[in-house]
Parts: C-alpha cells; sequence; structure tokens
C-alpha cells in the first residue's frame, strides 16, 4: 500500500494518514521527496479497500502494490534514491569508483593501492579484512587489524572506504572502521546478517548472488529497508551460466533492470563479474554505458602477488586507463564522472 | 595428505607419525577404520616429501591430496561414514527417512504429522522453526515455541528430530531440542556457521546451494569437518536452471558423484529438488534407485492449509505409498528399508 | 480445441464433427483409443464457441485446449501412446533398451556389439553413421556404409535400429535402413527436419535440446505431429547447468513431467545424460524408476578405443550388470522388463 | 599448425610452404595480411615437428595451435578481419548497424521500416522471410515474396540487406536476394547447413545458440572458414539462464572474449538479448561500449501490430534516440559511427 501525499499537504495530514494505517495493521515508511510525501503501508495483507485512504485529507493518490518488495520499489522513491556518504553522493548524477586490493594484505600495500586509487580519481577504497573462502583452507583475512590500517590509508588519501562483513556478530568491529557495509554474494540470503545491517545508519551494498534473481536481489534489500534503513545500493558482480571463458557471467541488463524497479543505486562489478583481468576494461564500459551509479573493481600495486582474487585484478596503469575510459563513456551518455 | 597405517600399527607409531605432522606444521585429523588406522594432515601446503612419512614405522601408504577438500575425500574413509543418531544408522545399508511438515505451525499440526511420519516408517521428524523467507513479510517460523512442541512430539512417536539451525546465534538452541541440525542452502557457504557448527557434536546435515557446484558442497563440509565435526552428511535438493516445469531442477547425479568423491551420507529431497507435489514420489523412487542413503520429504495432514511450501508437500495417503514403493526400489538395489 | 465422442458414437457422427471442424478452417487430427474417438482440431484461432460442437449428436465433450501443443498433449490421447516397431512396443508395460556405440565404426565391431546388445536382453541397436560434431575436424561418422552394415548386424541378430537423421536431405538413406530415425539434440529445433519426419510413416525419437525446456520439447513433437506422423518418442538426455562434475546434467524429473503433460513414450539417456562411464548404471536406475518407457545407452566391445564418447561408453560387462539391475528396479515399480 | 612468412617472403617461397604441408596430410588455408602471409593448415594431427618449418626459407616462425578451432583464431588473422559488403565495412573502425522488423510482413511496412533505417543513418536492413517458430503454429514468414519485397525496399533507401537462411534447400533463393545470409541460434549447430554456407561467397553472420559457449561458436565459424568462405561474423543474442526478468541473459562479455580469441566481426543484438524493448537501448549502448564492431536490433513503423517479437521491437522514435546515444558512445571510445 502506497499513499502518495498532495504537495500541499499538511503534517497534521500526514499524520492522520499514518495513524490510519497503523491502526489497520500496516508497518509505515515514509520518505519525503522533493515534491511528495510517500507513505509506504506495509502490511500482513495489501487487501484494504484503497477508497479508504483516497477519501482523506491531503491525498493525492494511492496504489495497492503488488509486487514482493515495497520499501524497494521504484514507486516507493520515484525520484530515485541517492545515498550520501561523506562528501559523495552514489545515485546522483556523478559516477562513483570504488576500487582496491581484494584482500588487506599488509600496510606497505594498502597504502600503495590507496595512493594508486585517489590518483587514478576514485572516491571510495574497497578491501576485504574478512574473506569468505570457499575452502576453509585459504587465507581468511586480517580481521580488524586489515581495517584499522586501511582505515588510517584510506583518511591520508581522501578516501571513503567499504568493506564487507560477513556475520551478524562482525557488524561491531565494521560499523567502527568502515564508511560502507559490503554484503556480499554468498550472504545476500543470509537473512539474519540483513535484517541487523537494517538497524544499522551507515550506508549498505548488497551484491547479488550468483544464482539470485533481480526480485530476490531486491527482496534482500527488502529486508535491510523494513528495519529502518533506507540506506542501501545493489551490485551486479556475475551470475552463474554454463559459460565458462569468464569466471562469472556478468549480467549487464540487471544494471537498468534494477533501475526500472528500484529507486535503489546499482554499482557494476566487473572483476568478480568476469574474473578475467583483460576483460575489467571493456565491461566498466559497458556497466557505466548500460547506466550504473558506480563501479567497484579489484587494483593492487603487484596484482600477480596478490594473495586473493589476482587473476581478475588491474595494475596501476589499467586502472588509470580504465578511469579514463570511464570518464569518457559516462559523459557520452550525459554523465559527470 | 594422508597417511594409512598398518593393520598392525601401534598406538605408539601413529602417535610418532601424528607427533611428525605436527612438527611440520600439519593440523591431523584422525580416522579409525576397520582395518586401517587413517592419519589426514592438513596444511598451508602439501608438497612436503612423502617418502619421509613412507619410511616411517607402521606406515602402509602414503598420499598427496590433490583434491581442495580432504576430509570429506573417500579417500580420507574409504569405507564410508556411518552418522549414527540414536539407534538410527545413516549411510549404513538401511534406507533412512526423514519426512514431516515445511514449518512448525501448531501442536495439532505437529502431532499430527508425526504420527503420520511414524505410521509411515519414517525414522525422523523434519520440520522448521526458524524459516529462511524469501520476502521479509512472509511467516518467519515459530522459534523455540516450535522446537519444543517438535521435540515433543517427537518423543511421543520415537522418532529423532532434525530442524534448521540459520546462523551461528541460534546453535544453542538448536541444539538443545533437535537431534541432527540442518544447515540450509541459502547457507551452505555462510562459512561462520559452519565453522561453528564445526565445534559441537551433533550430525549436521548440509544442504547444497542452488547454484553451488558438487565440489563446492564437499568444500562447505570441510569447513565442518575441519573444526572436528566428522557427523555430516549432505543433500541434494535441487539446482537452478532455465527449467520453468519444475521449480528447481533435482541433480540426481550428483548423488552417486558424492558418493564416489566422498564418504559421506547423501541425502534426497524430492520435495525442494521439484517444487510439486506430483513429482516427489517418481524423484524419491529416483534418488533411492541412484544410491542415496535417505530421503528428507515434506508431509503435512494437511498441505493445502500449510503455512508454507504447500504445493510441494505430500498428504498423509501419498506419503504412505511413496513409503511402500521406495522400500520395493531399495530392495530390488539390495538395500534394507 | 478437442472433441471426444461417445463411446458409441457412429462413424457418420464422428464424420460429422470432422466436417464441422474443417469448415471452420480447423486441420483435424484422429485418434482412436479402447473406449472413444478424439478428434484434435488445430486452427489459427482457438475461440470457437465450443458449446456448437457439444450439441451435436454423438459428442462426449468438448475442450479449448491452452497448452501450445495439441496432439502432442495428453490429452489428446489420456491413454498413452504405444509406438509399434516390429515386435517392440515403446510406452507399453515392458522396458524398452536400446544400446550399441555411438558411432558405427566398422563391420567387426558393430557386429560384436549387436552381439553384446542382443546377449544383454536389449531389443534394439543404436549407432550413428552422421555424426554431429562440434569441430569440422572431428570424426564424422561412415555415412550409407555404415548404415548398410549396421542393417546387416541387426538382422543378423534379430535386433531393430535406431540411427540419427541429421538433415532433411538423408531422410531417404534412414528410411532404407533404419527402423526408428533419431532427431538429435541439436537439431530438436531445426524446424525443416522436423517437418519432414512428420511425413514419413518411421516412428521419429527426439532428443531434447541441451537448452529446451520440457515445453519446447513438446513443441518439437508438435511439429512432426501436425504433418501426421504420430509415432513419436522423446528423450532425456541431459541439461546444460553450471555443474561440471557431469558433462550435462541428467534432468530425471523430465520423464515424469513429460508423462504426465504428454501421451508420448519417454525414453532416458544416461550416457549423454551424464557422460561418465561410472554413472550411466546409477542413472540407468534412476530415469526407470521415475518412469522411463525405456533406455538407450553406449555400450562398446572396447570403449578406450571408440571414435566418439568413450569416456561415457559402456564396456560388455558393465551393460550386462546394468541390464540386470534395471530389470529389478523396473519390476520393483510395477513394469515388466 | 600455422606458418607465418616472413615480410619479404617470396611467392616461390610461399608454394614451397604450402607444398609441404599438402604433402604432410594439410589442407591449407591462405591469409595475406598487410605486413605477412601466414598459413594455416588443418590436418587430422597437430604433431608434426614445427622445426621442419621454420627452417623452410622465408619462414619467420611456426606455431601449432592447440584451439580446437584454427582459421577463426586470432592467431590466424592477427590484424582482424573487416567483412566488405556493399560499402558498408563490418569489423573497421566504423559502427555498422543493421535494423529492421522480426519479419518481412507487407509492402508498406517493409518500405516504411526501410525509410525509418536509412533515415536514423544505420546502413543494413534486417527481417526474416523464414521464420524459426517454437509452436508449428505461428506466422511461419513470407517466404519468397518477402525476399523480394525487402530487396525492393532496401533498394530504394541505399541499404544493404541480411535475412535468415533456415536450411541448406534455401540457400540459392537467400544468395539471390539477400547480402548478408543470417545463420540463427536454432542452427548454430546445424551442421550441414554451416558447411554449405561455407561454399558460398557471400558473408554469413552466425548467431550464437541461446547454450552454446563461446569456443562452439567459434567452432561453427570454423565449419564455415574451413569450407573456403572467411566473410563470417558473429553475433551475440543472449543466453538461457535463470534469470526471468529478461527473455535471455545478454552475455555482454562475450563481445570482448570472441573479440580477444578471434579475428572475425562480433555484432550485438540487445533485441534478442533482452527480450524488452526498454531495455535495447541501454544494452545498445552497453553492446558498443565493451567492443562491438555492429549492433543488430529490431525496429517496426508499429511495434504493438508486429506478427512477431512486438515485445522487443523500437518504435521509430526509440528508434532514432538509440542511433544518437550508440553514435555518442561509439566516439567516446574512440570509434566512428
Amino acid at each position: 500500500m502506497l499513499v502518495v501525499m498532495q504537495q500541499d499537504a499538511t503534517e497534521a495530514q500526514i499524520r492522520a494518514v499514518i495513524d490510519r494505517l497503523v491502526d489497520l495493521g500496516f508497518t509505515v515508511h515514509r520518505s519525503t521527496g522533493v515534491l511528495h510525501t510517500v507513505l509506504g503501508g506495509v502490511g500482513p495483507v495489501d487487501d484494504i479497500d484503497i477508497a479508504v485512504f483516497e477519501a482523506m485529507a491531503g491525498v493525492k493518490e494511492c496504489h495497492r502494490i503488488v509486487s514482493p518488495y515495497k520499501l524497494a520499489s521504484r514507486f516507493f522513491r520515484p525520484q530515485g534514491t541517492i545515498v550520501k556518504v561523506g562528501n559523495v553522493e552514489i545515485g546522483g548524477p556523478k559516477l562513483v569508483v570504488m576500487a582496491g586490493p581484494c584482500s588487506v594484505e599488509s600496510e606497505e600495500q594498502i597504502e600503495e593501492a590507496a595512493r594508486i586509487v585517489a590518483e587514478g580519481g576514485a572516491q571510495i577504497l574497497r578491501g576485504g579484512a574478512f574473506k569468505p573462502r570457499t575452502s576453509p583452507y585459504s587465507f581468511q583475512g586480517m580481521g580488524e587489524e586489515g581495517l584499522k590500517i586501511m582505515r588510517a590509508a584510506a583518511d591520508r588519501h581522501g578516501l571513503l572506504m567499504i568493506s564487507e562483513v560477513m556475520d551478524a556478530s562482525q557488524l561491531p568491529l565494521l560499523l567502527k572502521y568502515s564508511d560502507i557495509l559490503q554484503i556480499g554474494a554468498r550472504n545476500m540470503q543470509n537473512f539474519n546478517l540483513l535484517r541487523e545491517a537494517g538497524k544499522v545508519s551507515k550506508p549498505v551494498m548488497i551484491k547479488r548472488g550468483i544464482a539470485a534473481t533481480v526480485e530476490e536481489l531486491l527482496l534482500a534489500a527488502e529486508y535491510v529497508m523494513s528495519e529502518g534503513n533506507y540506506n542501501v545500493m545493489l551490485c551486479e558482480r556475475g551470475i552463474r551460466t554454463f559459460e565458462t571463458a569468464t569466471r562469472n557471467t556478468m549480467d549487464v541488463s540487471a544494471i537498468p533492470v534494477v533501475k526500472k524497479l528500484s529507486h535503489l543505486p546499482m554499482i557494476g562489478d566487473p572483476s568478480h563479474g568476469t574474473g578475467r583481468r583483460d576483460m575489467v576494461l571493456p565491461m566498466a564500459r559497458a556497466a557505466v554505458a548500460a547506466g550504473a551509479d558506480g563501479l567497484i573493481v579489484e587494483v593492487h600495486p603487484d596484482p600477480d602477488r596478490a594473495l586473493s582474487d589476482g587473476a581478475q585484478t588491474l595494475n596501476p596503469g589499467q586502472f588509470a586507463e580504465m578511469m579514463a575510459q570511464v570518464r569518457a563513456v559516462a559523459a557520452a551518455i550525459g554523465r559527470a564522472a
């Protein structure tokens, strides 16, 4: 149930609608747009007679939402969401780039990486301190020490930082150091983690699971948003198909599909999307051309010595070249970069 | 690194090999078979000269294991694993059936379900108290109250019980009530949960993720086993493909493939595997014919009123028919049922 | 549009209905069952008022068929189709086995294969004389010479024969030698070939394409049937998924799904379905347990020297063992073998 | 086996190498580049001692090609292939656009479509006269009459034309009217058709099958090229995955992957790639940004009345907008449009 208030609706009128929704058993989410306030009512059933609300003072229109996600739906915020972190706006006119190594490995490595990232003109430093690894015997990340040195490196270079939280128990640690919380593809349906991430205020980036439909991705966002945290962005990072030429198949079309169905910013990850260093550049261009609000890519001072994901990681020269090219593509479709 | 001891190796000889492995940085897992003790050495590298061990007293042979999983490998326990729970043996000659509703909904429902399950000759009652649901607005399960009434119903009917743990924080509760812990498909790569499940002694059943390869499933088992819990069984419950006639595509071939690669018991789930009540019976027969050690199926006193998964749930008559037919197929391939 | 005639409908009444259907622009297909004659009317539109027909003398009931396939639908022949070839009935109570080498390679090889197949109790010799090969540089088959020596070998051992037709231009040759025409997975949507195969009277077995849905498979059958050839059987031989442990993923559930949606016989191919010799036996059992009317498997006197598909081909001992085991499973589910 | 001749190799030296290759049982394909002549030797085995050739006069270097395709390999023509049709060059610096309706339906429709296509600045008119349809009851195309009126419309507007050939028997007809022969996704492994298309001189565009790997696509090209027709281009038009938000999943990464592995031009088809009109524009931009040499898109004067594929067909305004945007993206990556 979505109630769109008139442009000149008073706070009292808005309150009255909220109260009515609550009386009927709905949880109410409020979104204040430039022109209209929109009230999202989430309830166990959606079969209320909407005429009841359309007749109320200050109400412009009322919609029954049949998609399984409501707060993540484009209807809830037709103007789109801009996630603000520090002085960076994700989902606005300017393309945002997050870059850095797969794993934080040492102070020298992350310092060097941060320098490359900042010089290339990216705004956000990425890097994992807790690593989800398919094998229990692979490098599992540096933990808090990794977060600490990453924070310091980001600060030295005027960058924001994003890092992955693998379990609800790690949330306090991540909140202490990181500006954006990443929920990885393997955890896209870790519903406990999603709920807990919905109770914090820092922005969350949810990566699409390798076998998740776009609808399931939006429902994952709904889990976070239904707990009150609307600072959500989504990320396409490749799905699993029969093709083996690339490690995953980057579903570039998911970018415009999500942008149409939802108001949330959409990030493209050509590093995981292809798993091949030589494919990152063309697929970064493709993601931007398809309408991505940002990119997240892996770059390492010396990719061939990276402890994880080296095969898909750019070297500094490749990263600089990518930044130049994606800026040109962004400009071509009327976007700042 | 696997060291197979001679049949008449003494405890002192075994200890000497263990000490040597530990000195070289290996974690040692010990498996005592009918004829041979096998020592599994898991280390950061696998490039030790195995001749060192082959020369030691009491050693029969020594293998460098190149598969990414070691403890889950068939080589570690060539004779196969039998998971013992109460008086039930899973992985032995007798086919084991786990059955019950998708969700525990009420005392009456679970009591009636337990009666049907026991009368049909199944040994283990299934039912979820914590439900992973794609939408945050769907029924999420009864929680501890559900576990409590399920335990009571199982006990009244002489059944064991299996129930899903969705997060490491729920482990103490599940351990209190349930005989077997189920780790669901969405959590197959929730590595934190897998590790924690490796620290308990109760048996764990891991369901294959809908986009997980057999190798990744075995690596999930490796996570649990590497922490010391060898009471692991695996479950095929359908993978995601392009076909829409069934909700998932049950990869029946994963059953003999896992049985060949690993010593762990393998369970077939034709309910989730197909998502269609009318396909459960033929696919239960197929799973048993392919060599499954057991089945897990959904049955409900009144499936059309089930709060979840009703479309794939058998009614009591269909369940009785299935039990009769899978017994006949099991007997045909030389298996008790 | 399906018109079911009454049990005692006269030929004149049946003719009257046919004439009426033809007047309305329908092409009429007639199926004579034990109790009822069913008339399938296929037209450009399906929005005729069915009351017109229900009022006619001798008509029992009338259905508008909304599935995209009509003649292949179970409704058209509720009793099921039995394809008769020589003294073999496919789709009846008895399990039928087709076996032989992937390719006809020499007179000695096919003679030896035919002997093994006949001794094992199978009824039909399989073997390709025209081979669809992914690479233009692979062995492409012996052509007519291969068909000739295969026919002779089949006759010597009292077997029927099935062989693949790759192109409409090869039809006359295949019709000259083979009892059953096989249309391969890559040609499942070669509509020209399907139509031409619909104009002959010999039985046709259509293999499911590796990315074809069950609905598309039934529509391929509809192409053949709409030209008048109702002697069609279908074959599940594995679909392409992300899993690499087997060459394809054998969709065993397609067997009961097709049996429910259609009246056509359904064959399982565990050789192509798995691509692994060691998986053919368990998956042959699974296919039979799931309700397959027959099996098609690759067997070769010396698989390691086969010119194609050796990795998935049984040796003579494995074939004999498979025959014994599938007979036991067939008996367990009430089927002769 | 690839033999690269020196820049100043004489014709006699080249002939000597060819003769030697032929003596050893190779079929020889010759490619004359700006600097070097390359000889591709295709034989039953590839284990000849290459030193034999390296020692011959005029030979620069010699490579054993281990990929299953040889003529389609980038090594065969490192400089890339430009397919010339009339005054259009496909694979050169300029982006080429093929556009038109799915099916030729009438003289008025194709005339109007041609006008729109030409005004938009595209060079090639697309349209099907023979339509592969999943159902035998769907519109199957106008046949020769369709080709005739399409040819006339193309000529009136100064356009080239491309149309699909579904079966080898249709080749003479297509050759009479069409400038480029399209081999559709369902026929990508119709090896008979591929071979016959290799015997003509007109350019062939092969569309990737919905479950075909990139390697299989290149092997399809190899079938055509091995018969002598090197005027081949390839087309990505979406693969079949679990995602249902789009009809297919357009594998944009296949574009740079093919460009790296092969010298053949690569075309993107965002119409079939997505199956949704509203996704054609962003995915056309993405394909160009990823490096496509051209696009093929469906446009119709009145898409909602199209006899086939209307849901994915642009209207004239959308087509004009797309042309403007892809030109901007092409320019941004240094390509003319």
